[in-house]
C-alpha cells in the first residue's frame, strides 16, 4: 500500500522543505530517519512547509506537525484565509514556542524560503509560485471563495537553487499552456499523474465525476498532460506523483504503464530519492 | 515506534464502532485488514465513531475517513458546535453518498449506536457518555467556549452490549470520585495512561506545564489514577491507554512499569486485542 503523495526537498542535505503536508505525514516522517528530532526535542531538520492548494490531501499534514517548532509555512493569500479563517484547528500550530508563522506566497515572484550558512557559502532555494487556474476546495464557505481570486487556488511551485530548477505540481486542474515552459526550464519536474483517462473514476464506480471535473488533468487522451507536454525539452526529468490507485500505470505491466516510460515519464515510488 | 492511541470495538465480529478519530487512523486501518472496504468500493466495515472530546489527537483521523461512507460521528453538542460551526474541513464528511451524518450524545443516557440483525438474534450496543469534567481545546475560539457547557467538554464512554460493560476514558481531567463506579460496573476499563507523574513533561523538557493543567491526571503520586482507583474491584480488567512517549511504563524494566502492573493494570500495546 503507497503512502499518500509527500515531497521533501533538501538545499543543503540537512535541513528540509515539505511540498505540501501529506495527511500521511507523521508515518513518513517517523519511517525516514534524517527528519527524527536532531536532540531529543520537539525540533525537527523541517524548516518549512509550502502548500500548494487548500485540499485536504496537501493541507491536513500540518496537524501532525503542531508539535513541531519552528515552523513555516507558504501558501497564496487565498489559502491561508481558507485555513485560518475558517478552521480554528489550524491554531493548533500557534501553540508551539516559537509560534507557527504564516507567510503569503506572491504569485510570480521568486520569494526565499531557505538561507543557511553552509561551510562558509550561503546556500539559498528561492520559491516562486505559479498558478494554475483551478477551484478553491469546495469545504471553504461560498461566501468566503467568492472573495477570493481564482489564480491562487491551485499552484505550481518552481524551486530554485543557484543554476538548479525542480517544477513541483502535484494538481494541474487545466491546460499547461501559461506554465508548460517552466517544466522546459527546470531540470526535474513533478507533476499530476492522479488519473490515467478523464472517465477513469465513473469508470471505476459506475458515477461520480470526470478527472478535469475535480481538477486533475489525465494523462491519456487528446489534450491530455502527455500531449501538453509532448513538445517540451526531453532532457528534462518528469517524473509523476500523485497518483490514484485506479491509475493504470500503477501496473507496471499495463500498457499505461508502458506508455509512460516510452514517453520518457518516471512513475514515483514511496521512500524514491534523487538528486539535481 | 507506536501509533497514536486508536480503540475499536466490534459489536458483531464484522461492523467496527471507532473510538475516537487518531491522526494515524488510515494507516491503523490498513494495517488491519478486518477493516478492509468489503466489495472494493469505499464502503468499509466501520459502522460509526464515537468522540469523547474536541482534542486534535481524537478528531484528526476523521478527515481519514473523508473518502469513507456511510459514516456516522457521535459527540456531544458542544464538540459538535466546536468541530462543525469552526472548521470548514470536516465539511468534506459531508460530500460522500449517502453524507455523514453527525449526532449529539447526551450526557448520562444510553443510547443505540449500533444495532444488526445477526443469524436471528438482533446485535444492539449502547452507549452512555460521562462526563468527566475538563476544557474544551484552546483552538476553539474563546467566544464559543464561553458559550459551551464544560460538562460537555471531556467525557468517558460506557459500551454496553448485553450483560458487557466496557469503560472508555483516553483522557481523565480529574478527580475520579464522579465516575469511577463506572470502571466498578464494567468488565474491562481502559483509562488514561497519558503521564507517569505531574510534573513529567516539565522534567523533559525544562519547562512547559503540569499533566493536571493540560487535561490529565497522572497515574502515580498522592490523587493519582492508581490511588484513586485502588479500591474498585479487582475482578475489573483495567488497561492503560494513550501512553505518552515520556511515560516510564513504556519501559517494561522500569520501577514504574513494576508498580502499575504489581496494582493489576495492564500497559496496552500497537495491535492489542481481547474479548469481553
Amino acid at each position: 500500500v503507497r503512502t499518500q503523495t509527500q515531497v521533501a526537498v533538501s538545499p543543503d542535505g540537512t535541513a528540509w522543505v515539505l511540498l505540501n503536508a501529506s495527511p500521511d505525514l507523521r508515518q513518513q516522517l517517523l519511517q525516514h530517519p534524517e527528519f527524527a528530532p536532531s536532540d531529543g526535542s520537539r525540533s525537527t531538520p523541517v524548516s518549512a512547509i509550502i502548500l500548494t492548494s487548500a485540499d485536504v490531501d496537501c493541507v491536513m499534514g500540518l496537524l501532525h506537525l503542531r508539535e513541531f517548532q519552528p515552523l513555516r509555512i507558504y501558501a497564496t493569500s487565498s489559502v491561508l484565509r481558507v485555513l485560518t479563517e475558517e478552521n480554528t484547528l489550524f491554531r493548533t500550530l500557534d501553540r508551539s514556542m516559537p509560534r507557527a508563522q504564516w507567510d503569503v506566497l506572491p504569485l510570480d515572484k521568486e520569494v526565499g524560503v531557505f538561507e543557511q550558512a553552509v561551510s562558509g557559502e550561503t546556500v539559498k532555494l528561492q520559491c516562486r509560485a505559479v498558478s494554475l487556474g483551478g477551484e478553491f476546495p469546495d469545504y471553504a464557505s461560498a461566501h468566503l471563495r467568492s472573495g477570493l481570486p481564482k489564480e491562487e487556488a491551485v499552484i505550481g511551485l518552481e524551486l530554485v537553487q543557484g543554476q538548479q530548477r525542480l517544477f513541483f505540481a502535484p494538481s494541474v486542474p487545466g491546460d499547461a499552456a501559461t506554465w508548460k515552459c517552466r517544466t522546459a526550464e527546470s531540470q526535474a519536474a513533478l507533476l499530476d499523474g492522479t488519473f490515467w483517462t478523464d472517465n477513469e473514476l465513473i469508470d471505476f464506480r459506475g458515477n461520480g465525476k470526470t478527472a478535469r471535473e475535480i481538477g486533475h488533468l489525465p494523462l491519456a487522451g487528446a489534450n491530455g498532460l502527455l500531449e501538453q507536454l509532448r513538445h517540451e525539452s526531453s532532457r528534462v526529468r518528469r517524473l509523476l506523483i500523485h497518483i490514484n490507485n485506479t491509475n493504470p500505470i500503477l501496473d507496471e505491466e499495463s500498457p499505461a504503464s508502458c506508455a509512460v516510460r516510452q514517453a520518457g515519464w518516471e512513475v514515483t515510488y514511496d521512500g524514491m530519492e534523487f538528486e539535481l
